[in-house]
């Protein structure tokens, strides 16, 4: 079987270089084109790229000549690291030229026609994509993740939510580097430091997990009705945001019933055997001072949710830590796993 | 004027280094002896303390000959940075011998006869003193001040409770290094990694502001009925602790009332006049991204709480962040503190 | 007496900050102008400048209005923060208006009749500023000081050099972040590692120090004949360059002998009454493992240079290590120093 | 082929636990015991050990019985991860008693009948084993590798050394915190910080090349004749050592041809076929700020040495960077690779 033809629009940056990375060998795809601003177009890769990854830049990119963001790349899937201001104007364009758009961008992330997408958490969501298509009149279509902070405590809300109803929750964020991109944070703002905000970081986290947790209704998903206060941190981890979480269901839920369910969780089936699934989706660990950055963002290749300190809480119910790869399953591994169930549905091939 | 002549319990330790800091040409105290365990017994205190503090060793100290921990030392009051499994035992045997021991250790903070103090918040539980003299036949006694990360937050919740009445809070913290004591936190467990765990320290969290913000009753303090539910937190800071705080008042209060009756807060006039009184209670600040540990720990010689991003809350009614300085504020400097209003009260003489 | 009137160019970075931090309450100098960029000009400097500084902006500054770097300020001293490349143009055109420019840029620091100066070191080289003027028919001049790396060795190199005679100095420097400027260092790439790379470094700190131990001779100096190599690293340090030197004398010298040199080393009268001048020019310590950073920066308020490990070399005679504040003694107190012995010299009033 | 039965002595702690990591699934060792104190005999290693690595523990050591470190054990190779103070002793018990032991502590290192073995710089050296057994009539031996620091560097110097004759060397290092085992370095003590000291260190750097450097002599080795001199450091990274060098050789050798060496350096055929053998021994990079720790620290699996900056040395010829894994090539993957070698020749069967 040939593969399918991707490109990474903006493939530069941080987020493109992940995306640059988690595609290197993907079973199902192969990158075609890699795009750039001005500033980048006409080189290869290997020289227009400053680096930013531990892992080395994969030898398939190396001489690539980086080109212009502009629909006609010959590319079923275009994965968007593009900044949310870019991808505003651009994202529809690739759409409307036929290109399946799987963004990380924020842009198109709350549009009720568009879906916001975890496949363990949502899957049945890419049904918007055929309204999409209706109403905008797009060959093409976009489908998006949420933002990196979201991603990990939605994982873990979903067996919770469908087991004992989820009706209020705080949620505080202490957030890796890599999440600002980079140059992003100044050495000097951070070290020995923590800097209490992340600029447009709390909307986000306390609006997308209600659009992820709702109901598809014919033509949009009915919010859940799942109340959200969120604090957002900066701290001096490279990767991995770590997220503290207090619950309230509909009815007194203890911890080991929380926990039970967390740990029981499965994929849906067509989830299971994409390429990018991790076997664990939820890891439940026991230990009093787990999860942690730096020991366990790599939990199915940076793939599995690892939730820990499972307790009781004595305000809500049940409170518990949820750590997630931010710029793995919280970015360009999330969205690859958007477009591998969209490869699976039949919705690109 | 004669000075008061003060000890130091535990004093080679990383608390017991601060206490000898700030003690360092203090106006009312002089210092008379430090106490030691059985390996620096007998050892000047320049060769058997491995200074950790940033400020260099005062002079007054480096050839202080080290004394056991036992009553009979010349000193009216007692600063005890003793541990407290160690505490437990040693505070009672000095209280019964005439000292008055001011602690920082959490052994006897919730006992109904011993005053859980802050002097900006509930200078008038030193009352309990007499309670606790009557009752166990001691001459001295025994005042604490609460935990490091208690202190800051129980501050800023003084003049909301006043004018608001505070029924539930959720406190979510991002503590410093320094807080775990010297050696404390290994290196190789923080650096590029959170630890979303401090042993002890939530039960802690959600009691002693309780009893700070509780009314004197007789014999003893009822407790406030505020609900608190606490995530604490170790982060890759040297000194001050950052929390993040959810409140829920009596009636609906907006973030701008909150933020007024933070900064109109002042201490009592008694308070005022001490020696270790910052002349600000309660800094509150405006910019989107403070307060931060290493740009605002040492606001007021670090006693000041800073505040910072009070805003609306969706599930409560407010949230911020407070910022306190752990080893000053949250432990030697408040129990320093503590002392002077024993003085200026006339309860130490 | 009336104070001096100052003006610092480029006050809105990390440099120019930590001029007006240490020119607060200044008691010779006036600060009556503060330059920026276009960006900022015309703004107030409290809503102009990002202040990067854990010590508070001082209030003077906080409504002061940003003005053009453009000579005819009223300021008879101009302490220069200029990036280099703007320096070049500037700085004459200051010198030429009457000004006189205390740089700590490096544009002109190897001018022969530009002094490169550190008052305990060579505060005759003023005498340049003579050759300067006649030379390049200037009413003002440029002063300079060295660059941050160099400036904490040369020190401790002045005493060693004219009781012994270094022939060979290997340096190998482990830099604070704030070197950088800001924002600099981009986290992503420090936090967890170390950079072996400080641009144009290295050049700069195998030449500099030749020229401020040379000797002045007539019309310029003789640069000292002492042959540096340099190794430049980046580390994860806030504020203090940390720097290893092996030295080779012109005949066997051992450590003690190297160390009590620098122990005595004592500033010329005429430098040792200025306001910013240290008491302890360099502080000898004797334990094994200072001088560090964290702890040692601060010493003489960042003004005094701290040595350890003061030790046997085997391949040349002795090696130490030397710690300096980068931005106070290594950058505007090093400056405004320069700027103090110009007045106590006469040249300036 | 069956597997050659190895065991683990001081498996619980640092180095012990990249031992148990690195021979998990080893094609030819199979792990038949792991050795602890008196305080973790008994317990299966899962509770006994507190897991420090980043990679998780591996499945075949959990229920693993922890038994005391006492020579009967059923495996050929004993690899030695422990402190040199214990090592002294038991040591010598195993190699009496027939085991072959694979050693990184630092005892026997220096012994005229030990080799000081890397199997890429002096693989003959392994001849000194017969020697031993002779000497000491001993059954099984000790081998040992090098201090991690000695490492990186002395794999860089065989080539360079081979073709031009190395005279003199400075060396400076930055090491990762994973050197001082755990729980190590206190984080209060490195944050925000640089120590300038690592306790026995320098001395261990300065001789240990030349003994693998030297030529095998009959029943010793005569130590190659390169003068070291070595400031060590330790700085915040969490794995991996980064050298800064600079060379005198026996001609004027410029920075290209030093390259080029080191580029082309093969190890010895019987080497490159050992499993944990790298496929690149020296890796040159061209940037101008690399080897970086975070970054190259994994390159071959944590086992090639990372070289850049190769330049022009003003004092002697040649200066540049050196990284390696401290824990994998510089202790456990190092010592692994030595018994790999001794099978390989058929010492160890």
């Amino acid at each position: 079987m040939s593969k399918i033809k991707v490109a990474v629009l903006g493939a530069t940056g941080a987020v493109g270089q992940r995306f640059v990375q988690l595609l290197d060998k993907h079973p199902w795809f192969e990158v075609t084109a890699l795009t750039g601003s001005d500033r980048t177009v006409g080189q290869i890769y290997g020289d227009a790229c400053r680096w930013v990854l531990n892992e080395p830049m994969p030898d398939y990119v190396r001489s690539m000549r980086v080109v212009p963001t502009e629909p006609g790349l010959d590319a079923a899937i275009t994965f968007s690291a593009l900044p949310s201001d870019q991808a505003k104007a651009i994202e529809p364009a690739f759409a409307r030229a036929g290109h399946g758009v799987c963004s990380n961008a924020s842009s198109y992330r709350m549009e009720l026609d568009v879906p916001l997408l975890i496949p363990e958490v949502n899957p049945d969501h890419t049904a918007l994509i055929n309204v999409q298509r209706r109403q905008r009149h797009w060959s093409g279509f976009i489908a998006t993740n949420p933002n990196c902070t979201s991603t990990g405590f939605t994982i873990a809300f979903r067996p919770l939510h469908d087991a004992f109803g989820i009706r209020r929750a705080f949620v505080v964020s202490m957030q890796a580097l890599s999440g600002a991109g980079y140059p992003g944070v100044a050495s000097l703002d951070i070290v020995d430091n923590v800097i209490p905000y992340v600029s447009g970081e709390e909307s986000k986290v306390e609006s997308e997990p209600c659009k992820m947790l709702g109901q598809l209704n014919e033509s949009h998903v009915v919010d859940a009705s799942i109340k959200i206060s969120a604090h957002t941190n900066r701290v001096t981890v490279i990767d991995g945001h770590t997220v503290c979480v207090s619950l309230e269901f509909d009815r007194p839920i203890g911890p080991r019933e929380a926990a039970q369910a967390m740990a029981d969780f499965k994929a849906p089936s067509i989830v299971q055997t994409l390429p990018s699934s991790p076997r664990c989706v939820i890891e439940v660990r026991s230990e009093a001072d787990r999860p942690q950055p730096r020991k366990d963002r790599d939990a199915g290749k940076g793939m599995t949710t690892v939730v820990g300190r499972v307790r009781e809480d004595p305000l809500f119910h049940v409170k518990f830590v949820v750590l997630s790869h931010n710029t793995i399953r919280g970015a360009a591994g999330g969205s690859i796993l958007n477009a591998e169930l969209l490869v699976a549905q039949g919705i690109v091939s």
